[in-house]
C-alpha cells in the first residue's frame, strides 16, 4: 500500500542550550515520509526545495525508500528555518523564516504517484493542503497536522480540509486556539465536531490523546526521554509513523480504521517521535533498526502495564 | 490493617472564575484519610484543629469510619488557607495564610493508635513528619508528601525524612526544585538516590510517573476530566487513595511492596484525584460508593489500552 506525503521540505537552523547546527534538513513533509518508510515501502514525498537545496538530505531520503518523484525543484532559494530551543527545550524562540520557494508554490501530485490509498497532509498552508487532497483520487485514509500560524491566518481554509479528514493531528495550546475551549476533553469533541472522523491531540512530553466517533477515548502517554536533544520534527514524526502503522497493520481500505488500530497507530508515533528527540534534525531516525523500534514500543507497552 | 494518616486539617476559603465557597473542609490530611476510608476501614487521622473547627467536618470524617482520637483540639484559631484559581484552572494564588493552631505544634501519636501498620505523612513540615514518623513504631510502609515551601526553607530536614521512606510523593516542579534537574526521568533518579525505595512524580492533569528499584518505571495518564471544579486537596488525595489500595490489595507487610502493586496504587491514587476535582472541596469524595470508584478505574484502564 502507498503513503503520499505533503508538506513543507526544509533547511533548519537549529541552536539549543548545549549545542547549534546549520543547513539541517527539516520540513514537516521530510520528518514525516522519513517516518512512514518504516512501515510502508511506497513512501511519496510532494513538496519543494531550491537550487540551493542540500543534494545529501535528498539521497538520504532515497535510500529510504522514498519516493522523490514529487519533489518539485525550483530556481528560487530554499525553506529556512532558523530557531532556537531554551532551558527545558519547551521554550523555542524563531529567528528567521525564509519562505523562498514555498511563496506562491502550488502542490502538483504527478499522475504516476496520485493513486496513494493514504494522503498525509503534513503541516503546509489549508490551500496547499487542500490542492493536494484533490488530486489524491485514490485515498482511502486522510490525515492532516496543522500549526497556530493557518488557525489564526487561514481559519476558514483550515476548516474546510477538517471536514474532508479520517484524522486531524494538532497540539494542545492550537486546540484550544481553534476551538475556543480550554479543557481539552472538551476541545477534542468540538475538533470532532468540525469534520474529522477522528481527533489526536498531542500533549508533547506528555503524550496523546485520541477521539474517535461515539466517544471513544484513548490516552497514551510519551516515553520518558532522560535528554532531548532538539524537539524539532517531533510533531511531523509522529504523524508519519501513525499513518505507516496504519498501512503496516493492514487498517486503511475496507470497512474503515478501527478505533483499535488508530490506538496502536498513535502509540507508534509516540514512539517515533521520541527517536525524533533524541539528536538533531532527523539524525537519529535515519539511523533506525525495526528491531530497534519495536524494542521500544514494547518497553513503552510494559511501562503503562497495570 | 491500619492506615495512620498525619497532616493539616485546615478550613478553606476558595474563588474560582465560576464560584467562590468558604469554611470548607481542607488539609492535606482530611483529604488523605478521606480518600483512604475507601479502601480500609481503620484510618487514623493525625492533626490539630483550632476551637472555631466546624464541627460538622469532624462528624463527615467521623462517618466515614475515620478514628478522630488522633485530632488535638486546640483553645487558638484553626490553620486556614484562603485562595484563588484563574484561567485553566492551574495557575493558583494564594491570598492567605493563617497558621493559628500550627504554630508550635508537635503531633502526638497516643498508645492506642501508634500501631498503625502504615504511616501516611501529608504534606505539613518535615520536622513534623519525623516526630509523627519516630512515634509509628509498627509502621511497615511509610509514604510522604511535601510541598516546594518545605523545599525552601526545611530542605535539610526533608532529605532526612526522605531516607526514611518506601515512596515519596511530589509534584514535577517541585521535582526539579528538590533535585535541580530539569529533565523529571533524571529527577525522579536523583530523588531514588536520597533514600525512598519509591517515587512518585505527580505531573498534575497529566498524570504521573513511578520510579522503582533497579530502574523499574510505570507512566500513567490522569482521567480525562469534562471540568475542573476546583483542583485543592487532588494530590492529597492521590495520596490517601494510593495508600489505601496498597493496603486493600494486601500489599503491605512481609517481603515489601511490590512493584506491580505500586503501579495499580498510583492508578488508584489517580482515579481519586479526578474525583476531588469534580467538586469544591471534598464535596465529592465524601459522596462516593465502590461502584463508582470501580467504574471509573476499569474506564481509565480500558482508555489506556492498546
Amino acid at each position: 500500500m502507498s503513503i503520499l506525503v505533503a508538506g513543507t521540505i526544509a533547511i533548519d537552523n537549529i541552536k539549543t542550550p548545549a549545542a547549534e547546527a546549520n543547513n539541517l534538513l527539516g520540513g514537516s513533509a521530510s520528518y514525516a515520509a522519513l517516518s512512514a518508510s518504516y512501515f510502508c515501502d511506497d513512501v511519496r514525498l510532494v513538496g519543494i526545495v531550491g537550487k540551493d537545496y542540500p543534494q545529501e538530505h535528498l539521497e538520504m531520503l532515497s535510500t529510504h525508500g522514498i519516493g522523490l518523484d514529487g519533489v518539485e525543484k525550483s530556481d528560487a532559494d530554499s525553506f529556512t528555518w532558523t530557531g532556537e530551543y531554551f532551558d527545558n527545550m519547551n521554550d523555542r524562540q524563531t529567528h528567521a523564516v525564509a519562505l523562498n520557494v514555498l511563496e506562491n508554490w502550488e502542490p502538483k501530485v504527478a499522475e504516476g504517484i496520485a493513486d496513494a490509498k493514504v494522503c498525509v497532509l503534513a503541516n503546509m498552508s489549508p490551500d496547499n493542503q487542500m490542492t493536494t487532497l484533490d488530486q489524491c483520487w485514490a485515498a482511502d485514509f486522510v490525515v492532516a497536522d496543522s500549526m497556530d500560524l493557518w488557525i489564526e491566518i487561514a481559519r476558514d481554509r483550515l476548516k474546510d480540509v477538517l471536514k474532508r479528514l479520517d484524522l486531524f493531528v494538532i497540539n494542545d495550546g492550537e486546540a484550544r486556539e481553534l476551538t475556543g475551549e480550554s479543557n481539552l476533553v472538551i476541545a477534542g469533541e468540538a475538533l470532532l465536531a468540525m469534520g474529522p472522523k477522528a481527533v489526536v491531540i498531542k500533549l508533547g512530553e506528555y503524550g496523546a490523546m485520541l477521539f474517535g466517533p461515539d466517544g471513544q477515548f484513548f490516552r497514551a502517554g510519551a516515553y520518558p526521554l532522560r535528554e532531548v536533544k532538539d524537539p524539532t520534527g517531533a510533531g511531523d514524526t509522529f504523524l508519519g509513523g501513525l499513518a505507516g502503522a496504519l498501512v503496516k497493520a493492514g487498517s486503511v481500505g475496507g470497512d474503515g480504521v478501527a478505533f483499535e488500530d488508530l490506538r496502536q497507530a498513535v502509540v507508534m508515533g509516540t514512539i517515533m517521535a521520541s527517536f525524533t528527540c533524541e539528536e538533531f534534525s532527523t539524525r537519529k531516525i535515519q539511523n533506525l533498526s525495526p528491531e530497534t523500534i519495536e524494542e521500544r514500543f514494547n518497553e513503552f507497552k510494559a511501562m503503562g502495564m497495570f
